[in-house]
């Protein structure tokens, strides 16, 4: 394979070889200048008349790829500080024109973003966002390696179900031979299974699938999810101090690598935040939204408006990114979650927000056998239905819980980015399943 | 949370809380003991009668889970060296008996494998089917880890797709809405749009779905894959080179780790495959195996009796585990891979065997769009359909190719187990959808 764009300062003088995408072409008659674009940066390519590569510049069209042997030269003036002086240009791909968008944009001058998700891949040429996808594969080594150091086991979970993983509601069908499954709403009842299967504590990487028929800019039919499971905790205390662990080793990894790119692309300071993470009950968020004169929407959660509110608070008094809400009431969440030893009425469960958006769902999860059938028939679920699963807890298994995180709200919140859509590989909602 | 076996050597003489499955109860009357398994090994308890613990032991039940505070004490003949004499026994979760499947069994003893895949959680908990994912866990942690040193953006792009990504035949169908999707039989449309993105090197780890109706003991509905694409290429060669570099330090990293538990409890001696790997095209793979006497079921392919053959060939002949199949026919192609400059009925192409079984396809793509519309009218396929797949080649796409491998299929040879369903962490198949 041919070299990208790195380096240069050991290739002063030499003859190398580069390949890359035509960014732009300007024509100052005499002389031609390329910006070259590849993965690994920007470069300026010059082309004098008298050369033979002249003939082929004029060929070219914006986007086309080529593979250019040339010789490196300082330039201050320069992107990054050097040039290449073409001795051979040869076309690898001759894009067609005109270009559906165009690639080097000004902000706020792109094209509406449905006709770039159109074009994703075009749209994805933009350095700015192949950062999205580098910051998104570091954020990502961080978390498996981090689980992996701890002696965690990773698994990979059916995403075919002969029952519904969670509510019911919101659930995709499949025609599965003469029969119907379903796609898994989370691998919620799987990570479990590895809790009885002894294997103590899992993490499991994948997608997620939720029909939900909303248009907002925080959903999707489909994304990927962060899930851990561990056994013996004491209580969801235990899996908040996990989870502080595992954010904290994901944005540090993060910072390390990206932290410049991100302020220069972006205007966005990330921060290693600080454990142990503010919490709050739902019931004291609650309190303070009334007297900061936020309405919610429902009684056992928070609206996004309360969660922007809520997080605006703890940033004021606390100066802290993240906040763990905890005790939500039994009647808002799902029938697996533990309740409060001391009220029935409330779970060990909580949910986390940074800056505004929700983040996770976690808990401690119901391991008693005859407490989950009784938790479930009060929910009104079909235990027939859930059998296999209830089974799981039947044989002996620890006390255990966990979480559920999205990497693209991280994202969102890493880059300061307010549309799922942007910070996703190929977006899937209601209407869009192409490309 | 509290301690599991492991360094017990620091314990000695110490008291400490320890969690486990009750793997055994043996009673001897004035004392007796219980071999506590947990995901870092076994342990011998002892409870002598004048202990108030000996109560509860009478309660407990095999498979039951306890938390045992008592003292470390060494002990050559129990198992690991080392047991502890137990001060309190707490059950945290009894199991009810009897058990559906027993837990320890002597090799060939087991129960048959449907019913134990009925049961997989307490399959799962035998210390050497627990290996089975440490290893997986290892080895995936391996291929993360060396795309993300060498430069490649991981993506997780959407199983729910508006057409077949592959032949269009063993598709699963999705109520969508109010429409059909179809689940994604491999990422291979989207991870040829990363480079049309630029992103010149992806990688990939998830789900892939096959309405495959067959029962043997190589196939599923649904396994994961892990799939690489690269840019800049000149022919599936560089791509060959590239899956050599992976799997070698994949296999490297489960020795480091594993060597001795995988030769332990599976007489399997793994060893780190000398590079290259041997080669051979599918014409001359043909002729050997007339020479040995193999018929085939097809022409354009090797069928799993063929593939074992060339396998014990190339073994005996070249002392190697693994054999790259080249130069497939178009016939049997999919319409995207580039054919033979040379010979069009001839495709870049590759499978990978490993001790005769197929583990890997791969590939150089065809990237020229007006070439790949020619090669997909030839195949009949309705170009309307992809138009949107199309479309990531008009715009400039370099030169690419990579190749799909099937995890489960390489923990089948690291272990030398026959069967697909025993290294997966829940199978699917067509007539199993639970647990």
């Amino acid at each position: 394979m041919i070299s990208s764009i790195k380096q240069l300062q050991n290739d002063v003088g030499n003859s190398i070889r580069i390949v890359g995408w035509v960014s732009t072409i300007r024509d100052q008659g005499f002389i031609k200048f390329i910006l070259l674009r590849n993965i690994n940066g920007i470069i300026q390519i010059v082309i004098t008349e008298k050369k033979e590569v002249a003939k082929t510049v004029k060929e070219l069209t914006n986007e086309s790829i080529v593979e250019i042997v040339g010789v490196v030269k300082e330039k201050k003036q320069a992107p990054g500080g050097y040039e290449i002086i073409a001795e051979k240009i040869t076309i690898l791909s001759k894009a067609a024109t005109p270009l559906p968008i165009a690639v080097v944009e000004k902000t706020g001058k792109e094209a509406r973003q449905s006709k770039r998700l159109d074009w994703r891949w075009i749209d994805l040429r933009k350095p700015n966002k192949q950062l999205i996808f580098k910051v998104w594969t570091e954020m990502e080594q961080a978390f498996i390696n981090f689980c992996s150091s701890q002696g965690y086991i990773q698994i990979h979970s059916p995403k075919l179900m002969s029952t519904p993983s969670e509510s019911g509601s919101e659930l995709f069908e499949v025609k599965y031979f003469n029969r119907t499954a379903y796609l898994a709403q989370s691998p919620q009842f799987y990570k479990q299974m590895g809790m009885a299967a002894g294997f103590e504590k899992v993490f499991e990487i994948g997608p997620v699938f939720r029909a939900n028929p909303s248009f907002t800019s925080r959903h999707d039919t489909e994304f990927t999810g962060y899930d851990i499971e561990i056994s013996f905790i004491k209580s969801h205390q235990d899996v908040i101090a996990e989870e502080e662990k595992i954010l904290t080793t994901m944005i540090k990894a993060v910072i390390e690598k990206f932290d410049k790119q991100i302020q220069e692309n972006y205007g966005r300071k990330l921060k290693v935040p600080k454990t142990p993470f503010p919490q709050m009950t739902l019931k004291d968020a609650k309190d303070i939204l009334k007297r900061m004169g936020i309405k919610g929407e429902k009684e056992g959660d928070l609206s996004p408006k309360e969660e922007r509110g809520i997080s605006k608070y703890i940033k004021k008094t606390k100066g802290h990114e993240f906040v763990f809400i905890t005790e939500y009431p039994t009647s808002n969440r799902p029938f697996y979650h533990m309740r409060k030893e001391n009220n029935q009425t409330l779970t060990k469960s909580y949910d986390l927000l940074w800056n505004g958006l929700e983040i996770t769902t976690g808990a401690q999860r119901e391991h008693r056998y005859d407490v989950l059938i009784r938790q479930a028939k009060e929910k009104g679920i079909s235990l027939k239905s859930i059998q296999y699963y209830l089974n799981f807890f039947k044989y002996g298994c620890p006390p255990h819980g966990g979480f559920g995180l999205g990497p693209t709200r991280m994202l969102m919140k890493i880059f300061n980015i307010d549309n799922v859509r942007e910070v996703s590989y190929l977006y899937r909602g209601v209407r869009r399943l192409q490309p």
